[in-house]
């Protein structure tokens, strides 16, 4: 039984203290921290789980096995640290962290500890639609995948939601689908800007990202957070001998009303609920195995920052932005 | 140029002559007539045709190559065999005649004469889904056909719409169309009785046909003829090896409002409609090329009469009713 | 943490064990027993369970809280009547037992305890597509159900799979489900039999069963057991106003070698692997609730015997079967 | 009846020359002429269509109502410019012609001639799933069109084809397409070079053109002209509030080798050759109806004309090429 401590008890961790404590196999979430630490408290009493004042204390603490990092971004560095040097596996929420120099400090520490602790929630990978892609992909029938249309559509967005965060918190899940799907690098971003939807007020939305895998792969990315219909993830790999793409996965076909229809999930929760329960049994699993984590690691979330950067200043600039990465340590390297 | 009489110029006999002279190549209509003579006469001016105040004096016209009739059923027997007299092809609209003997008499006049002249018309065989699904079939490569599952879905019927017209004027197509698509008749029908639609009034609807092939194959067909969604006609064959069914046909997919969806077809015209072209186009192209015409035969006019028969006493008793034809004459042999 | 004891460790025993070691939440594995008492050691190693030299032994050690039945059907009976009256939570694999006599002793002997306790494995209610197609159906959209189409196709079965086993231990799957889904019982049964598939040998394959369900509503079911391509299992509930069917769930869609494709699961599985964890899970999270089972309880057990005992008379004879069940205890009325 | 003269008995006037003889309603072919005079005679003989030394011969005799331009695409402009000067409708295979100054001059000569006689051949307009997707944009459901993801694919080309040909011979259709499906005139095109498939020799293949529309939309073509796998034509809005994609058009979906899968077409004769009749038939029908041809303008074709100019150096250059058209005449004004 693998004990977690979990940073953060917002709606995220408290998802995540839900998924361990009554979804998982051998979990139980030994101790919480937060910055309301009523709120910990709270969580807490329902699971008989520690309260800690800080995530450092929480992260020194002999019951805690491993650690899981739900709190404000700006704080995931600090925490992601913590755990290295205390050798303990970590489980981060994307971001990483919030500047590239902070993932480099990740990558860094973690290199010099020697092994892999770092696991980062990029939910994706596990998703059974998008683990059929690759294996077709992977077998080889398709040929050499030369394009990608991808399409990320999300009913609304919430009144905070900026401009750069089409990129940053909506198609970083793209970013790092790719690299993952494509086992490659992508070297290079633009943003194509078309007319505005009344939808999205001030927002300039949609857009259509373009990045450029390190094999020359072209990926094209629609973004749309206020297309109102539903949310809806597309994926279409185009290879030298044709094509694969993500199903239309509806569980019931309706004809009603001079329609045959298959119903589009509402929102993110609804399409990937299961790839989160995945993602964590898998992370679980890896640990009480006494193996490093298997899914994306600090090296990926470097990755996802960089990329993600260079595509804000390709939206801000109108050009070609060229991504730049720090030499890829050999800890990363036969990764999958 | 074909010139062709056209006995009948209700909604049917009308359409089919604006198909004549508007849609398809290489024919005219040249004569036409009708009970309402002052209808006959509004029909013809528009497009130049001589009126007739009776069939046999259509029929009798040397302008008249051949003879489409769409008058009322019971005077459909009366028609043809004048056609078969004056030794003219004869398109007739289903049914061939309104009782077995007649038909009976049809195909024994046909079969004096010594050769086809008589073509009944039913169109799904000219239908490119349908095509495309006996191909498949005769391919081979399902294995041998065991069974088949239709649904012939309308969204409502007319007031005079009685009980027994689900078998003879509803589900008369699947009869034509199994018999076609099998190359077999159909020995013997049951009805099963369900749960009826409160959108049916008094009818009994919808119903589940089943037909017994000669090889043993056995076909289910629903008939709902109040269903309100659409027109819709479904067909699946169940071979030994797999299945192949009528495609979904939808011309567009729209994603709105929480669904992907595609239109269905609002009633048997708009589903239909192209194979009501192909049909009389290639019904006239055997004509202009001097052989008979190719589709279906007084013979099938006759077996789809008493299978409908079977199908109407297995519905009034509850009973499985055997077909019992009369001997297939070799006119109709080799046909495929 | 619920300590369960298994009897039976063949292959879906073991598979069980699996699934509650490995993937549920909130259970344990705590004994074990087969008639092979090897097996049973080797399985009880490796999880640290206790090896008990009979299920009666199992049933009766303090340290199991909840039994799971997955031993030869004939002691089914047996261990299910002993867990009754030891009180304890039962989970059978089905059948709850070989004839329906033994049905009726179990529901006596549960009546008699005054509470359920026994859940039957009739998985395909923890269906997501499933539960989707019931949603849809319980909302009102379609109007009242009147008919369902469904098929039930298996690539191929053992050599040991005798005529009655397409009724027994196929269509059962069927029986249950639209029991469930109408909220109906079964009042008769009929089987229509096409021409052989070659694939079958000597079974009569495939079948059409047709049920009666009480309010009217009839259900057709394809039985396909030799049918090569896949593991396929279809609905479609035919309502007043439209129909609503299991989506085509194809995760991937490919287009190669002249062909858009999507895949179709290899196995029974393969397609219900989801719902067995989601079937377990539930019912130890109800057994840990302090409540009953919720799911098929030792009546729909008993029906599912009778109506198969009915169907399977029907293929025999040829004829429509009515089935006949004792009158429903109180116990088991305001199920969902 | 139209008396059509054909200018090019090549395989595409050929063609034209079977659809107007054997398919359509209306019009005869009366003369024939090509550089072969051989092959004139040959296609004329069959069809008792008089001969001509010359285009322009043909073009003047009273015999020929109405022109259709299929010769080499340089001579286009001779003919059609003769065409008018002759007050003849003119239908001109695509290209219009092959410089934007020819366009011009053919666009100058018709508006002195005070009224529209020139078609051309973009057949697209007149595919019903192109028409059933510019009712759902037109009727406003999804709101204002943002975006629109299209692909073209061929299985392969033949060995003359040139990398410019990619944007003139084959996103063409695409770029009349989208001027019709908008209502709006191209802006500027962009082209970005994915990795080359090992399919396509020394071909750059697949690419991406990036088409900006005048009120903003953005279009995103795949142009992958060796794919192997069929000839797929795909395109999807993307509106405000939902998207509308072509439909899968799939005739039949076979079951078979663990997979459902529909056919896609061979090559692009199968997918649009309804469209070609649907094409000319609209045609003969405005000639009939003694009004102007409501097809493809010359304006239209010059706009493609430019358009395709400025892909060809955004492919040459790498860079954003804007769309630099002449001032629209008002002849082409209240065109949808």
């Amino acid at each position: 039984m693998i004990r977690v401590g979990v940073i953060g008890t917002g709606m995220i961790g408290r998802d995540h203290i839900r998924r361990m404590t009554r979804v998982l196999n051998g979990v139980q979430v030994a101790a919480v921290t937060d910055v309301d630490a009523d709120a910990a408290r709270r969580v807490a009493e329902g699971i008989g789980a520690t309260v800690h004042a800080s995530g450092e204390d929480l992260i020194a603490d002999d019951i805690v096995d491993a650690v899981v990092v739900c709190s404000w971004g700006p704080t995931h560095e600090r925490y992601v640290l913590a755990s290295i040097a205390a050798g303990k596996p970590v489980f981060c929420e994307k971001p990483l962290a919030t500047t590239q120099d902070a993932c480099v400090r990740i990558v860094e520490a973690e290199v010099a500890h020697g092994g892999r602790l770092v696991q980062v929630g990029y939910m994706r990978r596990y998703d059974l639609a998008y683990r059929a892609l690759k294996t077709v992909v992977d077998s080889g029938v398709l040929g050499a995948p030369l394009m990608m249309h991808c399409a990320h559509r999300n009913p609304s967005v919430p009144p905070h939601y900026e401009k750069e965060m089409a990129i940053t918190d909506t198609a970083v899940h793209e970013i790092d689908m790719v690299r993952w799907l494509f086992d490659e690098e992508i070297v290079a971003t633009r943003v194509l800007v078309p007319r505005k939807s009344k939808n999205g007020g001030p927002l300039q939305d949609p857009l259509l990202l373009i990045l450029e895998m390190a094999g020359g792969a072209l990926v094209d990315v629609e973004i749309s957070v206020n297309i109102r219909y539903g949310y809806d993830i597309r994926g279409e790999v185009v290879g030298e001998e044709g094509t694969a793409a993500l199903g239309e996965l509806g569980r019931v076909t309706i004809r009603r009303a001079n329609q045959v229809a298959t119903p589009v999930p509402v929102d993110w929760r609804e399409r990937f609920v299961a790839a989160y329960d995945v993602e964590f049994q898998e992370w679980i699993d890896a640990i009480a195995a006494g193996g490093p984590p298997l899914g994306p690691s600090a090296w990926d979330g470097y990755a996802a920052a960089v990329v993600s950067d260079a595509g804000v200043e390709a939206l801000q600039t109108g050009r070609r932005v060229e991504v730049s990465l720090v030499e890829r340590p050999k800890l990363y390297h036969a990764e999958g």
